[in-house]
């Protein structure tokens, strides 16, 4: 009934091969690359493995080391950094062929009240009234022919980009949401929006130039991951994804984004640093 | 001739045990804890010890995981996570009395051109526009007496608050510059400037209640912190710290922050979530 959310689905269920190791592996699709929110998602999923169940992650912060081998089983050693009074710290290396290919350290704290306040939501066009399949196609439209069929295997999600100016500062809104239905618990949307939220986020920076990551002369890539999570949230229901590139230099550029549930409630940041490197002409 | 620049040249001068291992004091004065700021910095120091001279820092993640003891030495052990063609990466975890009291991830690139755009720095009152010796009481006075007598040992860094209001999404615009001259290595600039970039952030996020740190019922500490540098700077020269607080849950805040030159450059991107608790009062 729902095949795409069963996709995501396996993709976190990990098998645990004892003392904090736990083995993921990546669609049969996959060709050249693993995706870089698998690896944060799956990661994610290990570190939660090993953590109190009632303290959710409150923050992750990423680095990609080495690209990964999307044939190949991915180990991902988990380190119970601290456990503390109030926080839990754990640390993941993600392995392959011997090299450590990915590492995410991320906090995970039991819900306590305290202040409340969140930039508004920006006026954005509902995901309704923007085209469905476009946008769906568009995801690997994007990418460069021979990237393409890497990508081929994300599951069908529902992604929808509100047409922006291709100005300086100027924000890119997208809305997205896993189709079909997921489990309700928190873990499982947070490890799915450490998913989502690898995509789409670094062509925000190209926008001020004119530039897209279909540019054949561009090398684009994911350096690092940080993620921050504010309020409990779906993702198989809409989330209006708000991004920003307030810097690019030294063939880097950084981007921001904000997640906000349908109803306004800003749930959880993301920060991410990317490569854009202008590919040197062979002759 | 220097006082200033001269103490804190000292505070990032590690001592190196060998095997990747440096050590790292605290100034004699620190009473209770160790200033976040001096562990970024420090652990920066060993990374940039470890990696190529000709690879400046670019970004780094860091976990504030216990409160330090500033009466003890800080050993930063340093792993080698990487040497790559264009990128390395290098681990540090911070140890005291046999427990990991703070980690920070690392990576360094070779300077390459690529594409370049920024945020326009902000309208700005001058830094002697505002007044200097009041702001520079005013750090430590943001403090609860408590704490006040942990960081009367900051050297005297000149930093002058710009007014602003108290409502939410209100940026907070903040000069600084370390007082006297540093050697012209963008090393020390960039650990100078980790140093200096945990000052004043989070106390943005009580903007929006019309609190601050000085108030006794608050638990205010830095839970992460990671930052981005994307062009070369100096610290002892002014630099324009624009902060805001775009989020506040569950007894956390997220708070921003973008370093300008005096000449309008974006020249690092900081971003840090804080505890910010209401202490139980006890009966």
């Amino acid at each position: 009934m729902f095949p795409a959310a069963n996709e995501m689905q396996a993709l976190l269920d990990l098998e645990p091969l004892g003392a904090d190791v736990f083995l993921g592996s990546s669609p049969p699709s996959a060709k050249d690359q693993v995706y870089g929110g698998q690896a944060v998602a799956q990661a994610l999923v290990a570190a939660q493995r090993t953590a109190p169940p009632d303290r959710p992650v409150h923050s992750l912060h990423a680095y990609f080391i080495l690209k990964g081998d999307p044939k190949a089983p991915i180990a991902y050693a988990v380190e119970r950094v601290r456990d503390g009074k109030s926080f839990t710290t754990r640390r993941c290396v993600a392995t392959q062929h011997g090299r450590a290919i990915f590492s995410l350290e991320a906090s995970f704290q039991a819900a306590e009240p305290g202040f409340e306040h969140a930039l508004p939501m920006p006026e954005a066009p509902s995901p309704e009234s923007l085209p469905a399949g476009a946008a769906v196609e568009r995801l690997t439209s994007f990418l460069p022919a021979s990237a393409q069929a890497d990508f081929a295997h994300i599951p069908p999600i529902d992604l929808r980009i509100a047409p922006s100016s291709a100005s300086l500062g100027a924000r890119r809104l997208v809305w997205l949401r896993v189709i079909g239905r997921l489990p309700a618990d928190q873990a499982t949307h947070s490890a799915m929006l450490a998913y989502l939220s690898d995509m789409t986020l670094l062509e925000t920076a190209l926008l001020a130039h004119g530039r897209s990551l279909l540019d054949a002369d561009l090398q684009v890539a994911s350096l690092d991951h940080a993620l921050w999570f504010h309020r409990p949230f779906r993702t198989d229901e809409w989330l209006l994804y708000v991004q920003d590139s307030p810097v690019a230099s030294g063939a880097r550029a950084l981007t921001r984004g904000l997640f906000y549930s349908a109803d306004g409630r800003l749930v959880a940041s993301a920060v991410q640093e990317g490569l854009v490197r202008r590919k040197v002409a062979k002759n």
